[in-house]
């Protein structure tokens, strides 16, 4: 971390700054130019503040050298970590597919859809028991009753289930959920990532819709840093000026995050364009640009499904798209 | 809301989705274009999911008439709503100052500033317990403690308050609080909203950084739908491609909000632009662009405070704004 | 499209309405709801003005129903247009890379690196002359000089060229370049488009860095419309909030584009991202999603480039990558 | 300006750097910390290009801790510029309205209009010749015809005008305009820009609609660098996912270009919101956050305008807006 001073910064008030620093433990190199000087702090700057420090009444500006997180960061964990969710392998050349309803509507549906996507090839199985809506007067789920159709299909089919939390009271329902699912609008419901770092289980973490990779990874990190690291990134499209498309994938969110950190990261192209004819080319790039995993919307009857319909897949056209998923992980050298 | 039908739509498929819409006890109006054929649906579309409506297959597109939303919405409830906190009234031409530091960090503190901003006239006191931070290793507020030195602050001076709530386990805690606060994170935070729908307390909901108008409105509806009017919306700058400041105030959410709800509408300038000496262009802004109110970040060291620092501004400062903000109101004819 | 009119609106104003778009040759459909009374156009409104009549005192708000262009559109040509720069073909399963630096910088440069990419397998050669550049202070392109440069490298190596243009005035030099690029800030450059109308050579039209899909057709069907039907749409990333790449590239804009228009489609990843080892997998992510071809940088020495050297390519790295292309496209079944 | 260097660059590689770098004129210095190196560079760093350092195979990244520009900037050049416009001054504690339609219609539209904004105590005429349409089927303006309109209206009035240029070749047909505008599609038109660096005229420079504020700042600097120092800066909407306004008034432009330059700044809030009653209340924004200056489109008979009706004033209805600018310059201690 860099501290740009500014220009005639009264001497005692730097002198003390610099005392701070060194009782903070770190290092310090100084350097002035004509136009500035600086300070480099030299040490671990993950938890000093740079909000604070660019507070300070002799500081120009801050600038940081290092990522600001530590168990997310590939420089502290230089292999991919792979996440075992009851044998399917997701990360570090292991391939996925999440697939399934977005809600759960009904018993026959679950069970249906469920048996149709295990045997079209999924790995695992989606369902939304607690929907965020973002009016009050659309269908907001099942809720318990909806928890426990999808525990049904998941001993019918044996596929480990995937599904989304909305509060941390909602916990004890969640035990024999394989994977919990924390979605856009919680990524920075910080009271919740808290207490999921302390749970024994995957969490798939969603991009917000307007979070930056950085801030994906310190959300990341906060579950991490309460003892959970199996944390899971997905990519689910951010929001921009474009209307055409609900959400604009940011594909080239996969290769940045592989650089930056070694956790598995997965896309969701059903929420990202919003339409259907769209899931395919985008479930292809993703492949392409190296994701470990997708997660697709299918539904038995798109037409009557009570949420987000127009991007659900049939189970044919599932099927189908997932004799092409497994060529092309194939020909990208991914193992499914 | 209008349905644009496909081209060759199944004429079976749209004769059984006008008994269903029939069924819902709206009427129908029918057009058939070289074009495009459309139904245009008469009545209350409020519940109406037009998601659902989008994913059917003669369906093209679908077009929204009137807002979905209905306890918000200007037209239902034309008369601006007059929030009343211990004799403060917000909206319908009364104007407050809310201030007070970003985050509560020690009793002296607390009531130090708590004693200022009083003195310099604000109406009522804010300051965080809870702090919803970036970083895991950030400071992340006093919480309870914090919460007992506000109380005591509020004792002290007799303002109101005003404090934020990160999750609905809390409520117990703010009991004694006079308005609470959902910050930006929170705003699709429905399982929050849902619950501060029962109780009997203002509310002062923050935009999401990334949320339209419209979405606002409906969360502000969630809380409404659940019996509790008692909502004001705050402006707080959104997230933008503009890297110079923090985010950048919409200011033409003030009018365009007062023309769609009767609800208030303040602003946070100290968080739209994250830099001390943009809040008193950006609070004159707010006053003359018609703000029911403001909230100011003081703190009584700036260059101490634990969070937000950079934009905070002493109670000197504060207290040389207050002036500004008197006359500017007192032009504006706002009563203070 | 569909107007919507205003409650109470004045009846004799709406009877002079309906008669100016009769006038217009246009037939109307009326439909009188509870909530809103509506006027649908049915005829050819390509050229009626959605931004006069939502001006209009009775008019609450106007919906289009169709696409506001049709040179550019799917529906008026269904079949892919297939544009052939001597002899190399783009669109319609055909797919071509088009590879060369930044800028022009020198003969030795342009000549050596025109070799690599022919030896490598490019069907293009690229290169800029005139450079749009933010800083006057920053290297403005060779401009005439370079211009010969590159039909030079043209000469020896026998391939076609593309090159920028910066102002219809430059038109005379561009004789001889087979492919005329406009980049993303003159993407509605109306007056340059309009004089590329008039132009017999494919025109390859990149897309602004902050303009939507339909803005990006639009300007297609300015340079269409003056009679230049030879047009090659070119993502390269938008701008959005996300600091750690340069763009965001908007890989949905693949599939999008190609459901509503019959031109091809090409991507650029180099200034997409902006680094260097984010090209290749952007370039499999664009062939996997459907693009007609790429566009990439190489330079024989990136870190002695005068512009762009951050996401430049070396000669090695650039044949690396063509091998992977070559198997790529084939396995997606695009002919290169 | 910082160079991080990379962790094991090679020595040899970075001593070429340190040299070439002194061979500039720069001066250096270095610091070496357990995490990273860094190269300070001193001296002027405008004409240093930073995306060519960071291309280098040894830097990490680059930090600017200067701003870019040089004659633009406040730094050297610490007074207001005050521009005179045949005795009209704005900035330095001058405001100005400019007044008139979006575009040229007619000789009877052009003089009316022209005599209503005089009477009702505008500045400035604008209005426009040459139109920016984003359909190529839209009216593009009346172009020469149009300019003698605009030039008779001067004439009968008094008043300086004020109009848009789309390419250089035009500029003959400026010579009696009194300020040339740039819009917002061109602001990065950088060979126009170079063409207005040469004329002796000042020039009202829109921002563009996705454009940071030191992008803005960096085109000044481009028609500054040609030795035209004339330049007015105007704010005017940027582009945003909010889609309830054309485009998203950005208010907090007006404090932070102010604090980094001494070039005049104003606003226009009809192109911001392109809604007819937001203008007042977001001139009222503009005055209170510290502008120089609005532009006001106006229009005899805003139902009948060709373009842009939808934000037109009428005479009437901005002679009321006038009384309130008078009374607000004045509370707000501005001369107009």
């Amino acid at each position: 971390m860099i501290l740009v001073l500014k220009k005639g910064a009264d001497e005692n008030k730097v002198e003390s700054l610099k005392q701070q620093l060194k009782d903070m433990g770190l290092g310090l190199h100084l350097s002035d130019g004509a136009n500035a000087s600086l300070i480099g702090l030299i040490g671990d700057t993950t938890e000093v503040d740079a909000e604070w420090l660019g507070a300070l009444d002799v500081v120009e500006s801050v600038k940081r050298i290092k990522e600001p997180y530590k168990k997310a960061n590939k420089d502290m964990h230089p292999n991919d970590t792979v996440i075992d969710v009851a044998g399917r392998k997701i990360g570090g050349g292991h391939f996925q597919v999440i697939a399934g309803p977005c809600s759960i509507e009904s018993r026959e549906q679950m069970t249906e859809v469920a048996e149709d996507v295990k045997m079209a090839g999924a790995g695992l199985l989606r369902g939304g028991a607690f929907k965020p809506r973002t009016s009050p007067y659309s269908f907001q789920g099942l809720e318990n009753e909806g928890m426990q159709m999808l525990l049904e299909a998941k001993k019918a089919t044996g596929l480990p289930i995937v599904t989304e939390i909305m509060s941390a009271e909602h916990l004890p329902l969640f035990e024999d959920v394989d994977v919990i699912q924390v979605g856009t609008r919680n990524m920075q419901n910080f009271q919740l990532l808290k207490e999921l770092g302390k749970v024994d289980k995957p969490i798939l973490l969603k991009r917000g819709m307007a979070n930056t990779l950085e801030e994906l990874l310190m959300s990341a990190e906060y579950i991490m840093a309460g003892g959970n690291e199996k944390v899971i990134l997905c990519e689910r499209g951010i929001r921009t000026f474009e209307t055409s498309m609900r959400n604009t994938l940011d594909i080239s969110a996969i290769p940045m995050l592989k650089s930056k950190t070694h956790l598995p990261v997965i896309v969701d192209p059903s929420h990202a364009a919003g339409i259907r004819f769209m899931v395919e080319p985008l479930t292809m790039a993703a492949i392409a640009a190296g994701a470990d995993g997708v997660m697709i919307e299918v539904h038995n009857n798109p037409e009557k499904a009570l949420c987000d319909g127009k991007q659900s897949l049939t189970p044919e056209s599932f099927a189908e798209l997932m004799k092409k998923v497994r060529k092309t992980t194939e020909f990208f050298q991914k193992e499914m």
